[in-house]
């Protein structure tokens, strides 16, 4: 018993409770029950959040409790302030207000979608002290180690009066979110929109929740998910056809997510078409980790999908999903359930690919969506998009990426994921999509970051898909390879035209690189009539008129 | 709508919710409500389950559903035949009686304990259809993707009459299992110690449960995480030390994970003797993902832990961690709330140190507890001793890791996790720990695997430590390197002996690798005295007894 003097007799160890005690005491005073009005909202705020706060203001990638977030916005500063703002997304204007009016002072975050450039001024007039920028998994999971929330405020359809919470179909970032606060003597308060006797569904136990406000208005989500066919390019529908023929069938890709990019969405719209005369169906992409993208519709239909996990749900596919409860996850009460932590990390760990786009790509691969003017996030696509090396099941698209990479020389065999990126090699406004040197990097020297930020790593990039070819990464030997490889499918780009031409014959010749005619694909092919369906309207078409469209999609 | 004509009009699109129906059905012929007597428990079993499902039978690293497991050995194998079982833990005699009886053929699974001896000669002798050997983290994510449970039986501590399920402490795999279930319209079967009025917590809402079993007797748990201080020895406090002054303190390491053997419960037990006159309290291991190890209980007492998250619980531990709310996640009942799922998510994304120790280390510094006849499992060791890839928040540690491995010539700056195998040179009955291939390897072609077990492989090890000295594979520029500076670690073992003298000296020159005399510490004083507890039962006195040891460990 050496150390045992080392011990604090008089330590107490229930601080959190005692705290927490307090907390629910001074809410209490604005409660009927758990119950709170809206009009109180402001006052329960400034009574339970404490100067210092870790608050979680739910902010997921597309449901908010915008209300709880405008009432935040209205405490008085000189009550509640210097809050650690620790969200997955931080999109609205109030969340940033707080930081202008002092209530919040630092960020940890992971998707800032339209705010990003707010962020970045915020950051740059030193409004915002930041934490880090993650991917959502490693934000969830340091909720449980250094980064544990003492408030939630969270956002649900409905509630009873025990506190039970039904999601539905937007269950997204809560579940986590709660159990961590809730589990840590944290206090949690939920914005609904409506109260009920019973809910559909218990999505999170009363027993979790301290505090529920009915809101005036519905909560808001943004259909972040939904690509109108009708804005598909040609060159999208031809790098579509080049990644289904030259990736998704030699590899045997079954399980797999896809970016939102309009280039993904060509290949979901062109599963029934192009894939399907290649003889495809049951052999390629029939498992998803996958928000509900309408474009994945006509797939649906024609039966090319077994099973889709999402991570939140799309506007106008509640009724479409309810409807297919084979396909997706459906709760008890018929309406889909969504998990971002659960199907980020199906996403990481149980998918054999990944494919989305990108801003810009550099000569290692290296791709980034952060502009020096713009602090984008990572959302998922990082975590996705990189190979699980503590993956221990096998699959035949996992070892064969993992024989094309070990003839690198590693001395056991192992297995690789796919991660592919698909670009056009000029972007919008013809701004070349390949770089020399990532914009990002100029942004972590402009705002002292540690590390410059990179969305996909290169040497986690297994395949890029362009207009001009298909360039495999793993079989490049060395650094130049890999960099004549990435010039010889960037077509006339600076990058491109810089390339090595007898080096990237070569690698042609060794089909590093893949034209489309090498894959038997004739440019000409790729035309609108291969989609599927051409519009939302012709979507709708597909569900049975089941997918309900939001309005800005409705041009008709 | 070029495909429309793909559309099957006639499909079914509920067939999975149309099988639970009858299912429910058919069981509910044996039950009152929710509740079924433990006399028609193996009825109730026979009713639900079909041939070829998909069968969870929890079955976690330590609860296990045991008295469900019974029963289903019993089904009638004419009936009740060909389950493919996907669960974590197969560490039951049952779990495998029913593959000898042909009720089941298929096993997916992540840990085997007890059984790895069993499951080989099964596999052997074709008894056994092996799908994979998973991480607990890739298998609960391929639970969403395409190994989905038809049937899930769990194991809770009491449930109410609606099926609310409280687990208390041992929550572990539960309500990851659970929602997969659920919510892809499966079978949820809880077996549980106590049916009560109103349960002290909702770990699992009643609406995802279909079916409660009373057993006669409370389920089992082992203590799988109890180290008894007196079984460790001076060598093992020796690399203990070394871990900490070479390791911990230059990294700063503050959130990290440790494995369940003696050596790191020396490192728990010398943080408030050797550490603390390091005086590094508060600057090193405040934040861990981890079981309650009894081991810590002094470190904690000192003052040494700010928080701890667990992905089950520790038999004896309950009224421990009750009391330290302030250290443990706890829920609103007072009890620890663990999670298997969140923890290793943790362990994997917000820690930034895994050690641990293994069995046999080739010359890479691939690693491997498989042995010829043994199918080990995989755990959750390869999943938080791997670098995650997609992380992008950094920390000092990481930050620092990094720019040591960035000595190899990566392009862009990025952080690295660190890694730590931590051995004697030689293990039990002096079999050397370090060899020039893992057994694994040849149980790979006995069994006819897709790729040779490895728990982790050496380019994912940061750092080598044994009684010998310390290996920093980080700074080795080659191959031959790497081979050298684990050769040079590796003490009186033949690996050892083949050193090339005059490399591993010069190694040691460039810090490569650090004997203890270059650390300051005299191996002389790595003796019983630097142990916060030297046995149980001074474990039990440091928690003023409230932690209460099991009867196996309690030799007074």
């Amino acid at each position: 018993m050496v150390a045992l003097s080392n011990l604090s007799p008089g330590r107490i160890w229930d601080t959190s409770r005692q705290s927490r005690a307090q907390r629910i005491a001074a809410g209490s005073t604005y409660a009927r029950g758990k119950l709170v009005a809206p009009k109180d909202a402001t006052k329960l705020l400034g009574a339970v959040i404490r100067p210092g706060d870790r608050v979680c203001l739910e902010g997921d990638n597309q449901k908010q409790a915008d209300f709880l977030a405008a009432r935040l916005a209205e405490v008085d500063p000189s009550v509640v302030k210097d809050l650690h703002i620790v969200q997955s997304g931080v999109v609205l204007a109030e969340h940033l207000d707080m930081f202008e009016a002092g209530i919040a002072r630092k960020l940890d975050f992971s998707y800032s979608g339209p705010q990003g450039e707010a962020i970045a001024r915020a950051l740059k007039a030193g409004k915002i002290e930041l934490g880090a920028v993650h991917t959502y998994l490693e934000l969830f999971s340091r909720y449980f180690v250094d980064l544990t929330p003492h408030v939630a405020l969270t956002v649900a359809r409905c509630a009873d009066r025990d506190g039970n919470l039904y999601m539905g179909p937007n269950t997204e970032d809560s579940p986590v979110v709660i159990e961590a606060t809730a589990f840590k003597q944290g206090i949690v308060i939920a914005q609904v929109n409506e109260l009920v006797d019973k809910v559909p569904r218990v999505d999170v136990p009363g027993d979790r929740v301290d505090f529920v406000v009915v809101a005036p208005e519905p909560f808001y989500v943004e259909p972040l998910f939904t690509r109108d066919p009708a804005q598909i390019t040609e060159t999208q529908i031809l790098g579509a056809m080049m990644a289904i023929k030259g990736i998704y069938e030699p590899y045997g890709v079954k399980r797999l997510n896809h970016g939102i990019g309009f280039n993904t969405a060509a290949i979901e719209l062109i599963l029934p078409t192009y894939a399907e005369r290649l003889g495809l169906k049951g052999k390629i992409a029939t498992h998803f980790a996958l928000n509900p993208h309408p474009t994945l519709i006509p797939a649906i239909e024609s039966g090319w999908v077994e099973q889709v996990h999402s991570f939140g749900s799309e506007v106008g596919m509640d009724d479409y999903m309810r409807a297919r409860p084979d396909i997706f996850f459906t709760g008890r009460d018929g309406s889909m359930a969504s998990n971002r932590m659960y199907c980020q990390s199906a996403g990481l760990y149980a998918t054999d690919l990944f494919i989305g786009s990108t801003l810009q790509i550099d000569l290692a691969g290296n791709s980034s969506t952060f502009t020096k003017d713009r602090i984008a996030g990572f959302g998922g696509a990082p975590n996705m998009g990189s190979d699980p090396r503590g993956r221990r099941h096998a699959s035949e698209p996992w070892l064969k990426a993992g024989r094309e990479a070990a003839s690198l020389g590693t001395v056991l065999p192992r297995g690789r994921k796919l991660v592919v990126q698909i670009v056009e090699t000029f972007g919008e406004k013809l701004v070349p999509t390949f770089v020399e040197t990532l914009d990002s990097i100029e942004l972590a020297k402009s705002l002292d970051l540690a590390l410059p930020p990179v969305m996909i790593y290169g040497d986690d990039v297994s395949h890029i898909v362009t207009e001009d070819g298909i360039a495999n990464l793993l079989l490049c030997r060395n650094a130049y390879e890999r960099e004549q490889a990435i010039r010889g499918v960037a077509g006339y780009t600076d990058v491109g035209r810089a390339r090595d031409a007898r080096a990237v014959e070569g690698l042609r010749a060794r089909k590093v690189i893949l034209r489309p005619e090498d894959l038997g694909i004739d440019p000409l092919d790729a035309n609108k009539s291969l989609l599927a369906a051409r519009s939302i309207k012709e979507l709708m078409h597909w569900s049975g008129n089941l997918y309900d469209p939001p309005a800005k999609f409705r041009n008709w």
